[in-house]
């Protein structure tokens, strides 16, 4: 079978992985509404190609709060990574690393933060975290992640409580007993999700700046009242998401809310997205909205299904070069030639 | 087979009912556009959830016309309850109480008034009723629910003559021998409903204020001079309501005629909401374009026939359960947070 | 099987009507995308029903150029009914005085329109016609029905050529040895209607009115610019119709088209609709956009498949009552109640 | 089996082509979603008909640049003819001929510019290039387009790469061995398609200007600044067109971009259009949004693998008949009563 496309790999994943975890991998909540508006709402998105402008010399580097990567597609952050393929999230970090891309890691990794830095020192790694109840499980975590040279902390905002999706109560979803939720073992019982703060305000933000010099991506934000409150608390980034519609079933897709976010933040930090990518012209969508760079999270699992670290390039591989030819038919060399003139909403 | 969402008691109960129950429940006038719609306009209607805010303490209740009740959810009138469950409204006004939330009693009921107080004294019941062409019929039934404790009349505006559903036609739909409208006995034969007076106007609803010091709610209501009307009138309250879909085909779904009859009413009345609630967040989205609490008809039926009471308890937990969590996702900690900003109604 | 709704009607035409008839009387052109929007068009028309109506009485009557019906839906002009049913026109002209409404007979008829008048006589009919190149043949069919009692004449204006419809192309429709368009017989060859005149322009509406002394209708009109056209003429109704979505495929629905239609006549003359009348509420919204009545086309031929007169009989019947229970439903106890304010167009 | 319409040809085509050549022609770039929104979106724009205007002489004839064909469809520029029929482009030539039509004949065709012009002596024939790295190889071809009597050039804008088409990737599509781009021979190597030079710019249109007298039309323009910048250098014509949806998926289909066009153009030079033409009513369509022409792609391929110049014949004098019945039907005589009054675009 031929991996021409990312769909191959979501053929190759179902069919291949057991049932348990490919379902955990595909869920969404409630009625998968939103899930799914993340993929249809790009169909409602039509290009405005330019034609006839010097495409022979493509640049598709962007960089990251300054940082240089190959182009602008990270791995978002997803847990669980060896319910994917053995290695876990050490295939995640060596093929983001090979690939010159972004790995945020999870919190809720299948290996440590140590072994997922050891596996590709050097490495551009954000690190995903919630704020904890205990607060010292957060402070600690956070300081692991600096001294080990993540990059930035990434905060999830959009996980007060678990979302409910109906698969995983039907499966009785819960981690294999040879995986562990390595980074929390020791600071509490392994899959407590419930440990999770639901009184978390704008305030913490502050208090986790205290914590560290790195920089604070905010994750989950959906409005552009949202944004600016981002901004005024003094993030670098926010990565516009809805847990791909694993939470709130209902939320707008993220394509659709990245607008009124980008028109919010006007420049003052760099907006990311994550969610329904799956073609290189997806992310020239994203980029002619807006976004500095989209976060794939269900096609990089599905890479790590196919062939672990080695299937996840292929992944990227692919995207890279469909991005490329979409940049080029639409009349961009660069990344800074891509606008919002090249896009338009359909009316349909 | 677990019992994870709304549509699961649906599918249970359209494979254990009898087909002749299972067709009179789901029935919808004609081609069933309108009972259809009801669900699929909630598809239509974004959220847009806010982050970070505290919501660790959730506060789901509110009140109706002064009363308390667990969550906004409660139950719609309908009738025939004995075709889902052998105690029929019994169990009904069981799980009701069990709940702490309103049932709206209808009058078609296959058990007493006073078999259905007694079976839950104290709980929280309105009373729905018709306007007979012997008005001594509905004086007497205002009277016995008065005394019997109903803290309100809910008066069908919708039902000058019953609409036309094809499959009850084709089933020649009946109540089984064993079956009696036990409220009506006596009062005039069984099921005529063509005895229900199509002169009504809303003179009428003076005279039923004659009657009673029961504050009235009247139910169907789905335009905005209808809304004003109703003010004017003097209800207490308006259900805005299209009978599930069971009367005029073609007519709205009821939460897109929510907004103009909030708009009308302008917070003069309560108004209410039933047709098409199956999740959690479908009951925050008309909590946010202004319903003070929604009704559920079609899903307390399955719940009675999965499990009689306790079925019908499943039910009413799982929504409530969904709708804390979609609160608590959306960023409000109690209904008094929940507002149009909210939602927005998709351009699609 | 019981006869509920006019859709079991088409589903026994379909399978006891020979292929070759069935397909005749169900095509449309080309793709027959005009054809199907026309009973799709009904479903964007939500109604916003009224409420607490006084309707115990209700008077469906209405009037056409002053004749009174009993309901407001006529026969639409159809050809060749011994396709349907061995009586062929006679049934129809029958099934329509006893129900006390208007048969517009086509020239295209099977029998004669002497024979149509004898088998119903005193029945309300108008004649529909083309315009031929051999003027004398129209002129002669003008004046047998004038003289027959027909009581308008009805011009047909979307026909120059005849639509294609692929199915009639494939199966190389004709009609039957045994069946004649027996009202042009002596005039020219059956069939032939490359008769037709397509040199035809409002010039010879004059032309018409010379030779007679009964009003005319136009049928066929889709635009504005043509009703205006159609008043300063002279005649005395419109038609909207798109001849079933026979003729050009892609012209609009017929109820779309209406009111734009009724906006430019202003109530200069009366206006009237056919295609896509499906249930009693098609009926109510069309006169809620300004249709003074409705004719079905394909619908009668279903009714004329199942039993002749009594079968299309009961056509009328069950629209008759679905009618009165959509108005009623609606709040309007007579047919001068209804209004624009009934319905709105879906933004979907 | 009848050929009626042109999906008759189509399903022909896909019957009995290798799979190998009918996913070729057949084939869109990524999802297809431009390639079926081609076709998708002629159903949102209505006609306006009119009616009783004389269409007794139908004048269906237009000129293309200057040049009068029997009806506006040409056949727009494919490749690789000799995959549907042996003759190739040879009977591409002697159909267009016939049907006294404008054949755009592609780089890439499979018989020489030589053959080809001897197959069908005196016909009208435009020939599409491309911008060559070394651009000897282009100059070449258009000295030899010239010197055979080739009327125009039509210069591809949207191809500086070709579009990624999964499933020519998957079968490894290629030529058979037999098979050759002859007008290529001797200057490069066969199907190194990335010989073409993607640093092309507007200024190479002045180039081509210098090497030749012929008028250049430029296709592939979907954006009114890009019309702007073709009228500005000077071309004669533009060819509204997403090669068929193979290149960039997600732009517009061509008769949304058309509009666009029109309106920047202001009449200036000729615009015409390809993609998603299948019935008459398509051409009407776009002529009416100001196409002057349209050319057919993948219908001429499944008339030639039907029965090569007869079948392609066949396919045009279908599109020819249903053109002039549509525009009768539409009430109009002759093209130049073609205009944007006739059409409207769908609210759906």
């Amino acid at each position: 079978m031929a991996m021409v496309c990312l769909s191959d790999f979501e053929a190759y994943a179902k069919k291949y992985l057991p049932k348990i975890a490919w379902d955990f991998f595909a869920a969404g909540a409630d009625d998968c509404i939103t899930r799914d508006e993340n993929i249809l709402a790009y169909k409602r998105i039509h290009f405005r190609p330019r034609m006839l402008r010097d495409v022979s010399i493509m640049d598709i580097r962007t960089k990251l709060l300054g940082t240089e990567i190959s182009f602008p597609v990270g791995i978002a952050p997803t847990g669980f990574h060896q319910l994917a393929w053995p290695d876990g999230e050490k295939s995640t970090a060596r093929a983001a690393k090979a690939m010159n891309t972004c790995y945020i890691t999870s919190t809720y990794s299948t290996c440590t933060l140590e072994e997922i830095s050891a596996a590709a020192p050097g490495g551009l790694r954000w690190f995903q975290l919630y704020i904890h109840r205990n607060r010292a499980v957060s402070q600690q975590l956070v300081q692991r992640a600096e001294a080990l040279g993540f990059q930035a902390l990434v905060l999830t905002a959009d996980l007060p409580y678990t979302g409910k999706r109906r698969d995983d109560v039907r499966n009785g979803f819960r981690l294999p007993p040879h995986m562990k939720l390595k980074n929390l073992e020791g600071a509490f019982e392994v899959c407590k999700i419930s440990l999770l703060d639901p009184s978390v305000t704008w305030n913490d933000i502050h208090w986790l700046q205290s914590l560290t010099h790195l920089p604070i991506i905010i994750k989950g934000i959906l409005t552009k009242e949202d944004a600016e409150l981002a901004v005024r608390h003094g993030v670098q980034g926010i990565i516009v998401s809805n847990h791909g519609g694993r939470q709130l079933d209902g939320g707008p897709a993220t394509i659709d809310a990245l607008v009124e976010v980008v028109e919010a933040v006007q420049g003052r930090v760099e907006v990311y997205l994550d969610g329904g990518i799956r073609k290189g012209s997806d992310v020239l969508k994203a980029l002619a909205l807006g976004a500095k760079c989209v976060f794939i999270g269900r096609p990089a699992l599905w890479g790590l299904a196919y062939k672990g670290e080695e299937g996840l390039q292929d992944v990227l591989r692919i995207l890279q070069d469909e991005f490329r030819l979409s940049m080029a038919l639409a009349g961009c060399a660069s990344v800074s030639e891509i606008g919002q003139h090249l896009v338009q909403f359909s009316k349909l």
